[in-house]
């Protein structure tokens, strides 16, 4: 279990300094933040990902963070072992050289959606949705990593993330259109769509050496 | 989504205005502690269990707790439709008044566990280690609850909770001893058994007042 952070900035130097986004951070800049369903986010111009142990954000004299969204990337809820096997044999790790597009979706569902039994979630899910089978279709395309934030009183029960080469938006876009006319997104209370292009790495100094 | 709190605690006076024991806090004394697998727990005379919102233990002038587990008390991960509408028919709440015993078994399962498809830990749970249909023999004769805290980053993936009266205190202790031999528990890799009697009800006053 480990947390992830995503850390909204106004500024790609300011905050360097900051706790909540560490050395080892990935720097993505913002292409669009789109409310799609419920309230938005405030605009921020990058994001920063970054893991690790819960930390406070703002450093006395540096731009800390317009927002930070965290989450756990926790086991799987509704992946079966044939699936898990077809998964394993095609997933694509995060943070491939080609993979230069990014999406953050922040998605919470409904109160109703989390009072299903078990059963009717996977029914949903799965049976009906087809959002296992649907998402092979764009492997090894896209690469995925869910994080829950529902137990840690976060605003948003998921935050998933899809890395992807510039050459796959457009299957990526499509991706995303499939699964929003599932049933199981008729259970989506607030749902936030932000689209990212990965920072060129720079040297990253100490904040005191700079 | 609530957090849980329960905070070991040494004396069951001095503790009362610290934050981790609010005014809805429940107090239970201890019984005895038991480390079942794995590294065991602080000895405590006194265990209070609170609701809320996360909060830093300690305050200036009084005496800590020893110990605050946290657990998020969540949606059900395996209870299946018919399940729940036998569980419903004859499960009681908690906070009986002739349900004057509890049990708090904090419990970690292996990472093997964590790493299993649903369907296996599902299978696991109940085709094979009757976890629900053990357990609704029980009922309505004891109270449950169950909060994750692996998510939280917690020592504990699970802190489970039960109530009974003293008469039913001989049915409880067959609950566990027969879930303790079950597959399921072949996942176990810590846990701890922690025996408790309700303390009687006292007039609370505001830690200024006394």
């Amino acid at each position: 279990m480990a947390l992830t952070y995503f850390s909204g900035l106004d500024s790609s130097v300011g905050a360097i300094g900051d706790d909540a986004v560490g050395a080892n951070a990935r720097r993505w800049s913002v292409d669009r933040i789109v409310p799609v369903v419920g309230a938005g986010l405030a605009a921020v111009s990058y994001i920063s990902v970054s893991e690790g142990a819960c930390r406070e954000a703002g450093v006395p004299g540096t731009v800390g963070p317009a927002w930070v969204l965290r989450g756990a990337t926790s086991y799987k809820r509704y992946t079966e072992s044939v699936e898990q096997a077809m998964l394993d044999a095609v997933q694509p790790a995060l943070g491939r050289p080609e993979a230069g597009r990014a999406a953050l979706l922040p998605i919470t569902t409904s109160t109703a959606w989390w009072e299903l039994p078990q059963d009717a979630r996977r029914a949903i899910f799965e049976e009906t949705s087809h959002h296992i089978a649907v998402g092979l279709e764009y492997l090894p395309a896209v690469a995925r990593q869910l994080c829950h934030g529902r137990d840690l009183g976060e605003p948003f029960d998921f935050l998933t993330w899809f890395e992807f080469a510039p050459s796959d938006e457009s299957r990526f876009d499509q991706l995303l259109a499939r699964l929003r006319t599932s049933r199981e997104w008729e259970y989506v209370e607030r749902e936030i769509e932000i689209r990212l292009t990965r920072e060129p790495e720079v040297e990253r100094l100490p904040l005191a050496n700079r």
